[in-house]
């Protein structure tokens, strides 16, 4: 499965959470990512450009600081220009058919002031309706959105579990399931060169962890099993 | 009370609807006409300026074609750019505290294609969410939009019958009620000029409409105080 990730942000090289997000990205091939204002500076988009890039991938994501509770102007004008008639909509526009969208959200406020009688009023699946309205006009899957809130008070382990979320959010196939992310760990865990790990004891934590998901999977399917069976 | 009438769209002068609402906008004063495209051909918004004109106005009204269920990107950078923190919201930022925000959408599909099971899947209420809690975070009363569906299909009576929807929008005190409507309707028969009417039986028009409505008025006067002295 390929991912592009359409970043927008009026000052990218200076946003922290931006930048946080951007490091983890593999290099696997994978995942395509698109910093508009980068490759746009003047605000004039390609548009052949722009729809090659949309049909080599299977995900695309927007990814863009919430501000007044839309996407920075560029990838508003992104929308406008590439997003045609015959293409992702309307007679013969079927072009982004089936494949699924989502949203990368960092958020100023906390999570909380996103509800009736919070400081902003509406939830996010109320303020995202716009983003909801054109995956269903272009015949994408609607992805439940990442929404990253106040990252500047993130602790350490907060961070580490949004790298987490975020390496799934992009590469895992929908929906993510508690078995899925476990299958995620256990690749990842396989992948880590026991070379380049600190001590001996770091790699013995790796293995005893695999180990512990694996126990636990095996723990739930047979609770599954005992579920299935029970005569109601 | 004086209105501010910010428009944005990528081509204004060739929008037949855009030109069609501009042309009717009367010169007494009350209403600024602010077109970014026009102001700004650069893209570069003078922050100053912008907020000088919001103060100096009770209503400020966004009049944009509603593609992708938002604005064109420069009214979104005009959002991000001026309405700053200490100004718009924050800490002293109630410069907008008690004004009215108005929507004015030109929207290519019909009315009934914004509901679940339409083609566009949402509500305009839905879809203007994003600006109901600009409104709410801004201290702005948030109007009910004014909603031009489809204006290239509207017939000559349809686009008669829109003026006059428009000019009570940017100039009558919320809430619009009837009562409004028809001293709004006198007051602009009253000012007309008999010399300019094209024959005398016009004129005589003019008079019976405003009868018409004085005797409408006075009737339903009468019923609302029979409705009053009802004993329950």
């Amino acid at each position: 499965m390929k991912t592009l990730i359409i970043v927008s942000h009026p000052t990218v090289e200076e946003s922290g959470s931006q930048q946080f997000l951007i490091q983890s990205l593999p290099d696997d091939g994978e995942i395509t990512l698109h910093v508009l204002e980068q490759t746009y500076p003047e605000g004039e988009i390609d548009l052949e450009k722009e729809q090659a890039l949309l049909r080599e991938h299977d995900r695309i994501l927007f990814q863009f600081p919430f501000y007044w509770y839309s996407s920075p102007p560029l990838l508003k004008k992104w929308q406008d220009d590439v997003l045609t008639d015959h293409f992702a909509f309307g007679y013969r526009g079927t072009k982004l058919h089936g494949k699924e969208f989502g949203l990368v959200l960092i958020i100023g406020l906390p999570e909380k002031e996103y509800q009736t009688g919070g400081e902003e009023g509406f939830s996010i699946s109320e303020l995202t309706k716009p983003y909801q309205a054109m995956a269903k006009k272009t015949g994408m899957t609607y992805l439940k959105p990442l929404t990253i809130f106040q990252f500047p008070y993130l602790t350490e382990p907060e961070k580490k579990a949004l790298l987490i979320a975020y390496q799934q959010y992009i590469s895992l196939p929908q929906p993510i399931s508690l078995k899925r992310k476990e299958d995620w760990v256990l690749d990842q865990l396989a992948k880590t060169s026991k070379e380049t790990l600190p001590t001996e004891g770091a790699a013995f934590v790796l293995e005893a962890a695999a180990e512990a998901i694996e126990d636990n999977r095996m723990e739930l399917d047979e609770l599954r099993l005992h579920i299935d069976n029970y005569d109601v």
